[in-house]
C-alpha cells in the first residue's frame, strides 16, 4: 500500500523540475522515493565521506565506475555539487538521508545539517532512472515501474576493486525482460555510461551468486513472467556497501530510492 | 634528421611487446621515443605526484576527462601499475622522464628511481598513439606518422576545470585530414574515450587561441595540404601544464613522447 501511494504521490510531482523537488525537500515538504519525480531530470546516488578518505573514495568509484558512475565531486567542505545543481545544497536538499557512523546507520533524517562537517567531501553518483526513462520512450516495460515499486536489488558474488578501506561485492539491480526487449536494452543502456551503462549479467542468476530472486537484499521483489529472463544491472547502492565496510567515523549517503535529483537532463548523459 | 633517426629505431621495435620496451629502457638499452614501438600495446602518459595532492590530481582528471583519461593509479607508495602491466617498475620502465620541482623542470633522467618517494602517487593516463593505430588501420593517413616526426600540440585557450593547486588550459594535438578522412576520425576516434576520444575542435583553429599552426607549442610542425583541415584532439601533456602551474615540491611525469607501454591492447579499449 505504501508503494502505491509513493507511485501516486510522484506522479503529481513528475511535472515539476529538478529544482522544485530540491526546494520540496529543503523546506520539509517531501521526503518520500523520487522515482518518477521531475520527469527527465537526472536523479543521483548520495555519498559524503571525510576528507581524509576522499582520495580512496574516488578511486573506488574510478576503479569500479560501472557501479559508482561519479557525476560531480564536492570542493572539501562545500555541499554545493557546482557541476550538477549550483544552487543546490546537499545538506537539506534530498527527501531522506542515511547518517553512518563506524560502518552502521544510525539515524535517517530529512535533513542532514546537524551532522555536516567542514572537512566532508560530497560524491553525486549515477542512478538507474536515468537510463529507464530512456527504455520506457523506446517502449520497454519495466516491470517495478508499472508496479509502482521500488526496484529488486541483490548482493552479488562480483568482487569491487579495493581502494582503501573501501572494498566490498557489487550490488545490482533486476528488470525482467523479453530476450528481445533484453538486447534492445543492452543497446540503449549502453548510450548511457555514466548513469551504470550496459548490463553486468543476464539470465543465471546463480552464477553471480544470487540464488531465489524472491527475496532480494533491497527494494521489492516483481514477478518474472513466463518467457522472461532477469537482466542485472550495476547498481549505486555498491558504494554503501564500501562505506560499511570501510566503517568511517561519519559519513552520509541517500536513502534508498530517496535521490538527490539534479539540473541535468537524463538525455544529456547519453553518448553515441 | 633525428626524427628520420627515432622513426627508423621505432620501426625496428615496432613487433616486440610492450614488456619488451619497458626490459629494454629498463636496462638502459633504450631512451627513445615510443611512437611506433611495440605495435599494438597501448602507451601512457605518465604522472606522480606526492600522496597529499592525489586527490586534487585524480579529481582534476575527473573533471578534465578528454585531456586526463585515466587508466591506472598505483597505490601509495608503489611503483606497480597491477591493473596494465603488473610486471613494470614505473621508476625505471620508461625511456625518459621529467622531473619537476616546484613546477619547473629540473632533470631529464633515463631513471626516476633516485627521486621516488614513499609517498608518491603514480597515475597513468591514455595517449593518443592508441587512437592513431585505429586509424591507421581504417587507411587514415596520419601526416607526422608519414614524416617520421613528433605529433604537433599547442596550448588553446580552452580552460581545464580546476581541482585543488591542479589548474590550466588545454593542449591539443592537432592532425591535418580531407574532411572525409575527418568525419570517420571523429567516428573511429570516439570508440576510443579512454584515449582522448573524439576530437574536440576542427577547422577554426583561431576559435581555441591557435594563431599560427606552424609554430607549434610541443613537438614538430607538419604541412597542412591544399583541401585539408586541421582537426584537434585533446593530448594528454595537459596534466603536465596543470603541474607545472600546481608547483608541487616534487612530481615526475614522462618526457614528451617518451611514453609508458602497458600490457593493454590497443583495441581492448575500444567501446562500441
Amino acid at each position: 500500500m505504501e508503494s502505491t501511494g509513493a507511485a501516486s504521490a510522484t506522479d503529481r510531482l513528475s511535472l515539476i523540475s529538478g529544482r522544485d523537488v530540491r526546494q520540496a525537500c529543503r523546506t520539509g515538504v517531501f521526503s518520500g522515493q523520487t522515482s518518477g519525480a521531475a520527469n527527465g531530470y537526472t536523479q543521483a546516488n548520495l555519498a559524503v565521506v571525510p576528507s581524509d578518505l576522499a582520495f580512496d573514495f574516488l578511486e573506488f568509484c574510478r576503479r569500479n565506475p560501472k557501479p559508482c558512475p561519479v557525476l560531480d565531486v564536492t570542493e572539501p567542505g562545500s555541499p554545493v555539487p557546482g557541476r550538477v545543481a549550483p544552487d543546490a545544497d546537499l545538506r537539506s536538499d534530498l527527501p531522506r538521508y542515511r547518517i553512518w557512523k563506524n560502518g552502521e546507520v544510525v539515524d535517517e533524517p530529512t535533513d542532514a545539517s546537524e551532522y555536516w562537517r567542514d572537512d566532508f567531501v560530497a560524491f553525486v553518483i549515477g542512478c538507474s532512472f536515468t537510463f529507464e526513462s530512456a527504455m520506457l520512450r523506446a517502449e520497454i516495460p519495466i516491470r517495478h515501474v508499472e508496479l509502482g515499486c521500488n526496484v529488486p536489488m541483490y548482493c552479488t558474488n562480483i568482487p569491487c576493486r579495493e581502494s582503501g578501506p573501501f572494498k566490498g561485492s557489487m550490488v545490482v539491480s533486476m528488470r525482467p525482460l523479453s530476450p528481445a526487449d533484453a538486447i534492445r536494452s543492452v543497446q540503449i543502456t549502453s548510450r548511457f555510461p555514466s548513469v551504470h551503462g550496459a548490463p553486468v549479467h543476464l539470465g543465471l542468476p546463480e552464477q553471480i551468486g544470487i540464488t531465489d530472486l524472491s527475496r532480494p537484499d533491497f527494494g521489492e521483489a516483481v514477478p518474472i513472467n513466463e518467457g522472461e529472463i532477469p537482466v542485472f544491472w550495476a547498481c549505486g547502492v555498491t558504494p554503501q556497501v564500501a562505506i560499511m565496510n570501510a566503517k568511517p567515523p561519519l559519513a552520509i549517503t541517500h536513502s534508498p530510492g530517496c535521490m538527490f535529483v539534479t539540473d541535468l537532463t537524463d538525455e544529456s548523459l547519453a553518448v553515441g
